[in-house]
């Protein structure tokens, strides 16, 4: 692994959206290593066999990604930053072949889902369902289909020499995905994050309760008696564990910062279990 | 539109776990109507196409269904009922073909890749992405395909008129979808909701707070205060709109009873919006 290039790896095909924030977080020309699981990932960084690693964690129309919240709790990977993505879907064809001729369009059936107005406009192309979304690109124009086009990010387009015949044909334009940017923990000690002075920091924490009624209420008196700001709440029931749940929490603030020390100490005495998920420059 | 056999509609083809909860919530015999899109399925309820609709609302892998919480504000149509599906994924053949003759299966590329230790001890199947999990043993079945397989519900293999070759091939068997049944407010009101004295009810709400630190935490304390219990809360970022969020929140307890009627009012003085969308028997 050369120290110049860290390998940044992510789940997906090269030129998925998750790509897209690996080079929104750590510039244009970040080298990538894609996997095929998210767990597989967290492998990856946690063997040093790449420096870091980028994991979808919520989108605003599917919710919260609970499986890489569990991988979180488990490799302890700090996040070191964070940025949003807006998913937009583009119509994509090998180069040369021109919107009249596209019969088919390939892509991830969630895509092709997202993207039904655009299919009602136009119904002599027939949604075809593939793998993988920056897989379908790769897939029309390695076997250089002149009748399908493909849909997937810009990126996709970039990587695989395609071109765009529409873009941004996804119905719902309120579709963004949050990212986060995994490193070591060792990584992290020995590279602590700076920022600008007026910037804000975020601070992600996972704790249970057993009991809800007033558990909750007292949990959140430690954020809300300091006047810190909460920024995300959900509960998670624990499976086969009634009554017991999990709390994701973001609150604006440094971890390290004297309030949020003494929170998170008045925390500690409130909960069951509290894990700090890292700590970083809220994104754009 | 009968009135012995309600029609029942729901999201997805036939066989979709979507009708398994339905089946769960309306008895064996329920009557359906697949829709592809979530806001069909709703329209249909509102003009009366069907008399009710099945809704997919959080899953324990993949979060709560924002979407569906929109239509729920939207159309208005009162929950009057919830149950939770276990998501088990079988592997389906037409009648006559056996496992070694597999070399196939298709699926939504979600369901395999929920199966992927299945795919790992059998590298000899090509996992085959699909649009839908049930419309891919139709399509087998259809076909008469004599080397591919489907993977699904056990409710597709029973509707299509095929068989299980291997029964909950999924990795995680920790995968739950949680469904809502709604009706029309007017059918809410003329069958209102009987049950045995000793059933929990559960009442679903959404509220919003311009502004979080203390506003959260005061807005629970309408809960905390009289001692109900919360049993899901989740905020949502309002996008467009900074500090804006909206709070699904759960809890146990009929919407009529005293506490609640007073734990509600307190809310109302503290929300911007606030929406009961239903009280229903709690599910098992």
């Amino acid at each position: 692994m050369s120290a110049r290039r860290p390998l940044i790896a992510f789940q997906g095909e090269l030129g998925a959206f998750s790509q897209q924030a690996a080079r929104q977080l750590c510039g244009p020309d970040v080298e990538v290593l894609p996997c095929t699981r998210f767990e597989d990932i967290f492998g990856c960084v946690k063997s040093g066999r790449a420096a870091g690693a980028i994991v979808p964690i919520e989108n605003t129309l599917a919710g919260s990604v609970h499986e890489n919240y569990d991988h979180l709790v488990n490799f302890e990977l700090p996040i070191v930053a964070e940025t949003s993505v807006r998913i937009v879907h583009n119509l994509i064809a090998p180069k040369g072949v021109k919107f009249s001729q596209i019969k088919r369009a390939f892509s991830h059936p969630v895509a092709l889902n997202q993207c039904l107005d655009f299919f009602a406009k136009n119904p002599q192309i027939e949604k075809t369902p593939f793998y993988d979304t920056a897989g379908s690109v790769k897939m029309i124009t390695e076997e250089g289909l002149t009748d399908a086009a493909a849909i997937a990010s810009s990126v996709a387009a970039e990587i695989y020499g395609a071109h765009i015949l529409r873009r941004s044909i996804e119905s719902d334009r309120q579709n963004f995905t949050r990212f986060f940017l995994l490193r070591t923990s060792d990584h992290a000690r020995r590279h602590p994050l700076r920022a600008a002075a007026h910037t804000q920091w975020k601070t992600s924490l996972v704790f249970s309760t057993r009991n809800i009624p007033g558990a909750l209420f007292r949990a959140l008196s430690a954020f809300a008696l300091r006047d810190l700001n909460l920024i995300k709440i959900e509960s998670r029931p624990l499976r086969g564990k009634p009554w017991e749940y999990l709390f994701y929490l973001d609150f604006l603030g440094r971890a390290d910062s004297p309030v949020a020390v003494n929170a998170l100490n008045h925390l500690r005495e409130l909960a069951d279990f509290l894990r700090i998920l890292g700590c970083y420059p809220k994104g754009a």
